[in-house]
């Protein structure tokens, strides 16, 4: 039997995608759900794939076959292509399995010609519409199927305007229609050396051609290069029945959704245009009804357009986005697939699906993007309003906020003591502004990357954050900021946004963000699906609340650092780094530990019951002193002008001091458990002070589950010999209590080497965690404060990186060393629990690679930890379906 | 039939290693041979681990078999155990398979008792040799058999030696020893609670005991963890008749070298001792005689001696160092063992035993350590010179050197051009110190580490260097630096010892080196045996030289930033880097070209035939400006003091420019290909000077192999850019030249990203070259510069690492990344060349290891090449033998 090269709608069905195409499966099945579809056929893809294997040839049979079918389409609409009488007109698109830029879009009007033009002027009884429709033809077939290049149409169209004075195209007239219509003739005569084909066989014959040929345009090409799409699956081509909204008053065109895209409430929500055509709703010259008053001016209409919007939600099972035409009273179904929506509108959607029975709890999740919660957990700047941008800086911490300006820490304090909202603004932050910023809105910095001290702060504290922003010019002596030409002094209010990195003049109205009964659902469903569990990275008993509120199952990452950078406790920290004798350092680490000890009984009583990993001191030390630089122009000036005395000799002291302990490459330096194996007193405190809280919270009848963390270990050594000092601490403490508590050790896997021999890592850790912030820069090579500013955003929009590495995690390179980790870990200690800490931890596509890497847990910040419930579930949901299961 | 536990001398032989030990089977080899060693055997190693399979008791049958050994021993020598007429004194020594610290050492003179004491008292006529033996028999008994501390020996000997007036042990009379016997007899029943055992029988099960039981002593067994020898090897217990040298004018007893171990020269050399015994040897009282001298004095001795010399060192195939003793006229063969020997000697005798027909060319090449080399490549500080060190820094750049010290590179310049050898002393160097390094003897800095500038500079020009030595203090103003308590004056003479970080006052006597025949001979014999080439690292044509002659098969690494660093270059540099515009920018750029071709000529005449490896800029560019922090001083300075004018302001404009291309990790910044895709003109410019190079010099007929590396890539589209860039710019040079030159792009493989990524980057690169100098950094996440001073040398020390990652190739971390790197680079491209261009290129146990991962080549120093063509070759020879082959 000879192969079967052409469908007509009614043929085929929505599962036919491979060989008709995304569009044709779809008219098929609208079709065959007995909606008024404007009759037409589809050739399929196997048609295009045995066109380029016969040297592109129509295959055997296939003309013949189209000719059928268009022969049944003329039956179907009583008019007959190339009839003077009652023209029938189509429309040729492509149509892959899947869209795809670069391949030919839409003929419309097919079929026209002088005598067919003359046919649908004497029926429609409207020249100018004939005429439009005739010259739009020669255009898009002349552009499309003969190669011609567009411009050369525009610039007939606009030098014919310009003749007669019209500013738009639908001030030409009938007459001048017909004169650009001869001249686009002429054009591709000129440019073709051949006539404008007349014929309406030859015209759908060549347009057939072109469909094939835009298979393999060398911008399809490249496309599926980049998309990994293989280049046989070939194009399918639709050819269908014109029908016109511009016919009267009894005719128009219009887009519906089957529910409020914005909201998500469950009414019809959209708008058309009584005599119009689809380009005349988007060139919005009148305004558009909305699709409530059709009930009242069409009632028939409305409720046949209800009853298809209501069959396809229920036949897709999901909100529809739906094109429709009327021509002299009768509707035509165009398309439908399914809408795009708002955050708010997505969980709304999904929720009261499932509570209608139409899908399942499962598909509920993964009707929701991520992206979405993210949303909805943050502040946002109402996107309707009109804003002032003076300046763009990096989307440190997502959010956004309105206040007044302040320069300084004490008086964002003052400030909002007495009331006021307040942006704190400054150069760049360091520990000494972390009581302005707690207390702020938001913050603004002039310099810094995502990994500045602002945009880590801001994150912990879920502050809104744009750091980095080089175009703002700080005067910290005239308190005022200059940028864009607009000055800003302190008390005016600004607003920024944190998730664009927008800095806003004046107050903007915000939507406030909540935990809606939706989301708390759909959460719900999402915790029932997934495996993977969520944790969150709290350094304060507040965030651990808040991180314990948003569903976290334990803390992930305690940073005990940030502690140590609190006003009151800097000074101490820093007389013990600056100690010159033991019995010094330790009266500083004895005054730290009662500090350290009620941090971890705060976050221990929070996360009652739950794990709590804490990382010991990471950074290197000479973050917790003064600035060098800063150092070095005081002593610089007092010695130029000749100062002298005790003050100048402890400023030079110092400067030599934090000279000594300066780096070149702090990131690769003196830190981590390195600091431990230099100066053991550190560490020795902090997991005393662990111990002292848990048993002081155990005694209290709280469940504790402290888990030690050793940060930054490359060789097995150093882990062995810190944790031998460290158990013998521990011990210690519980002897002196009297009482035991169980903990873990375990480790950060943060380099490289730490990855490539977690075999032998795994003999002396209870768990792992990735730090992968860390792990992104060594791997790469790639310091994050540098590169962001310097190189890596232009790598990521020139195409060279795929994505920001510090945003979404690279699964290709640290990914690998992420799976021979866990390999090697657990091949050691089959037991070992897998986390990860980095900020990829709430990326979505990252927790993704978390789950199928079979971690035990992603740790992210305590506002993204609904982010990654959602995500944890949606991976379960796309893994490939086991076979014979 | 029951189990053989003992082995007297004569049933054993050379190969019984494993059961008899080292010693047991070496003296059982000499026996075999017929040489007269004191009768004596040994027990077998199986014994001590069926010792401890049986509860620490002696199997079944061992001890009988040793009595019955004895009774042989006793035959032989017609002395008898514990017989006051003729008493048989034994030594007890302990002897695994291989010698270990931790083990019990020697028992000499077991045996003694009071009546076998009068005996040999009798015999000898020597009541102080008598007592002497008696009391030294106590002392080691006590101390290592049972286990008494032995200062308390020392204690009661100091305590007769004061109350006698004595200085030296030798000063106490018979009488002394006598008492000093009777105390320490006292002294074991005190701490013991019994009597010092008299019976000789007692005496020799005790001593067996004591040699099994330190197999398992705690010294042992951590050395056998750390160096993982197994635990269930079992010590072997050797006992042998006692001789003495000291019974007269007719005994002696010496150590001689068959060769001479200093020179090589091939005659007996060593020196010996009439009337004395070992001990007196090593007291130095009496000066010893040499042993041509015997000749003379015991022609017969002599003669025998030199018999048995030539017999055993042709026995052994190796230069031996011998122990003997001759008592009353008989020649006694206590030991032979291969000869420790100095460079010099290693070599020639390795030559010369080729000549001979001893060994073949593999065993020669075998019998030199690779450190051997590189001590010949270097002058060296006399090893017999007194010298005065002053201060110790980093061994940063190997070699001794003497010189006036001077503070700065002109000066340096002007002193060296009227004929001075000059040290240049300087708190560090930077680039505008070359030219003084160039004309130095040697280089000595305050700062830095051995990645800093003076470092890197002085290996590459081969001077040597002490670099970071941090008890150095310099003031530049009075030019002078103190250490140590010592002022050394610019003018005033001190040597440096680049090869072990000291700093010495005044001149010292040195050893030249010498590209001798025999090591031209012997690295002919290497060159025959390895597969694994050795190329060289050169920046200049003068470099490329060196490494030819020193036999590298090409250049693996030309690093062209250093010749931007050079005083008429850095200017132009510098002009570029800050261009304002795109003109300015090429204009300087094109005075750089013709630098930069020249070079390339020079390099490409030197290497005619081979390839020559270039690499494109790397360094971050703000290396190539001033300093920030001292720019900041003195626009610091210039405000305080109130100056203005144009002079300020171009230095406020350079520090603002400085300071916006500060990195807070250089090491991970801007620099490698992330400037040529930043800053492509730069690249452009060093492929035009690289292609028009290979053009000029191929037209005199010189064969020329460019290959042009990309640094620092992590991702393959960095790769892909900029050789697409790259590409287009060789192909314009070819064109514009109307002529074609082969050459090949590659990477290095520098940042874990590549490693792990090497499939997908080989498909761009026709070669990779590992730079395991960063890829040790980013893959242990350690800072070189940093750790060297502030905790990685705590590291080594404190085992926490094995070895300096950065001096010796860690096989475990950035050896598996190699690994992984090399089967994913060959999978995508078999052919890919492949090889090592970080300075572990020099370093045996990482050639060995490059040798096994089947590198192409390594490319270290140009000094350093010759050590790497004999490490090579020993990396096929320590191969495994397959086989069945």
């Amino acid at each position: 039997m000879a192969t079967k090269w052409v469908y007509a709608f009614r043929e085929g069905n929505g599962s036919m995608r491979d060989l008709l195409g995304g569009k044709g499966a779809g008219a098929a099945e609208m079709t065959r759900a007995g909606l008024p579809v404007p009759p037409g056929f589809t050739i399929t893809t196997e048609a295009c794939n045995a066109y380029y294997a016969s040297g592109e040839r129509f295959p055997d049979g296939m003309w013949d076959q189209a000719i059928a079918a268009l022969r049944d389409v003329e039956a179907q609409t009583g008019k007959k292509l190339g009839d003077e009488g009652n023209p029938l007109l189509v429309s040729v698109r492509s149509g892959a399995r899947t869209s795809m830029p670069g391949m030919m879009d839409t003929v419309l009007n097919l079929g026209l010609n002088p005598n067919t033009l003359r046919g649908l002027i004497a029926r429609t009884g409207n020249p100018r519409f004939g005429y439009d429709a005739y010259r739009r033809f020669i255009q898009m077939f002349g552009k499309i199927v003969l190669d011609i290049d567009s411009d050369k149409f525009e610039h007939i169209l606009d030098a014919r305007k310009q003749k007669v004075g019209a500013k738009l195209d639908t001030d030409l007239s009938a007459d001048d229609l017909q004169v650009v219509a001869e001249e686009f003739k002429e054009l591709v005569r000129t440019e073709t050396g051949k006539d404008f084909p007349t014929d309406p066989y030859e015209q759908l014959r060549l347009a057939i051609q072109a469909v094939f040929r835009s298979w393999n345009s060398a911008r399809a090409i490249t496309y599926r290069d980049f998309h990994k799409i293989p280049h046989n699956l070939g194009t399918a081509v639709n050819v269908q029945t014109m029908v016109f909204g511009n016919m009267g008053a009894d005719s128009g065109t219009g887009v519906a959704f089957t529910r409020n895209p914005n909201t998500g409430e469950n009414v019809l929500y959209g708008e058309y245009l009584p005599n119009a055509q689809g380009e005349d709703v988007v060139a919005g010259i009148r305004t558009p009804h909305q699709i409530a008053e059709m009930a009242r001016e069409w009632p028939a209409v409305y409720q046949e357009f209800k009853r298809y919007a209501d069959l396809l939600e229920r036949h897709y099972r999901d909100m529809q986005d739906l094109e429709f035409t009327v021509e002299n009273g009768k509707l035509y179904m165009l398309q439908t697939r399914s809408g795009k929506r708002s955050a708010v509108s997505a969980v709304k959607i999904a929720v009261d699906m499932v509570a209608e029975g139409l899908i399942s709890k499962e598909e509920a999740v993964q009707r929701v993007e991520p992206g979405h919660i993210e949303q909805l957990l943050h502040r946002q700047i109402d996107p309707a309003a009109k804003v002032h941008v003076i300046a763009k800086g990096l989307n440190a911490s997502p959010g956004a906020a309105s206040g007044k300006v302040v320069f300084d820490a004490d008086r964002a304090v003052k400030w909002s003591e007495s009331g006021e909202k307040v942006i704190l603004v400054r150069p760049e932050t360091s520990p000494d502004d972390v009581h302005g910023m707690i207390v702020a809105q938001g913050i603004l910095t002039a310099r810094g990357g995502a990994t500045s001290h602002a945009a880590v702060v801001a994150r912990s504290i879920g502050k809104p954050c744009v750091a980095g922003t080089e175009t703002v010019k700080i005067d910290l002596e005239l308190r005022q900021f200059a940028s864009d030409g607009v000055v800003i002094k302190e008390g005016d209010v600004i607003s920024i946004n944190g998730s664009t990195g927008e800095v806003i003049e004046g107050a903007v109205p915000m939507i406030e963000p909540e935990l809606t009964g939706e989301l708390q659902a759909l959460l719900g469903y999402a915790d029932s699906v997934r495996r993977l569990q969520v944790w969150a990275n709290a350094d304060y008993p507040r965030d651990a609340e808040i991180a314990r509120r948003n569903g976290a199952q334990g803390i992930g990452l305690c940073r005990t650092e940030h502690m140590f950078f609190e006003t009151e406790r800097l000074p101490i920290m820093q007389e013990m780094i600056l100690a010159r004798d033991d019995a010094t350092r330790q009266a500083a680490l004895d005054r730290l530990l009662v500090f350290q000890k009620n941090d971890f009984v705060g976050i221990f009583r929070a996360m009652n019951g739950l794990p709590v990993v804490i990382r010991l001191l990471d950074p290197p030390l000479h973050e917790f002193l003064p600035d060098y630089e800063e150092l070095l122009v005081q002593v610089t000036e007092a010695h130029a002008r000749g100062e002298h005395g005790p003050e100048v000799e402890k400023k030079e002291a110092l400067l030599k001091e934090v000279g000594a302990m300066r780096e070149a490459n702090p990131m690769l330096g003196l830190r981590g458990c390195r600091l431990g194996l230099m100066f053991p007193q550190v560490n020795a405190m902090q997991v005393r002070a662990i111990l002292q809280a848990a048993i002081e919270v155990g005694r209290e009848g709280v469940s504790v589950h402290p888990e030690i963390m050793i940060p930054l270990v490359g060789h097995v050594n150093e882990l062995k010999t810190v944790r031998e000092q460290l158990e013998k601490v521990a011990d210690d403490v519980m002897k002196e209590a009297g009482t035991r508590v169980s903990y873990k050790f375990g480790t950060m896997i943060e380099v490289p080497r730490a990855a490539l021999t977690a075999d032998e890592i795994a003999k002396y850790a209870e768990f792992f965690s990735f730090g992968t912030n860390d792990l992104t820069q060594t791997t790469f090579g790639i310091s994050r404060d540098d590169a962001e500013g310097k190189f890596l955003l232009q790598y990521v929009s020139q195409k060279i990186l795929p994505s920001n590495p510090f945003q979404v995690l690279d699964q290709t390179g640290v990914g690998k060393l992420m799976r021979l980790a866990v390999e090697a870990g657990r091949a050691t200690r089959s037991d070992i629990e897998v986390g990860i800490c980095g900020e990829h931890g709430g990326e979505p596509s990252s927790v993704e690679f978390c789950h199928r890497l079979g971690l035990n847990y992603v740790s992210c910040s305590p506002f993204r930890v609904p982010v990654a419930r959602l995500a944890a579930a949606q991976a379960v949901l796309s893994e490939p379906v086991k076979v014979g299961v």
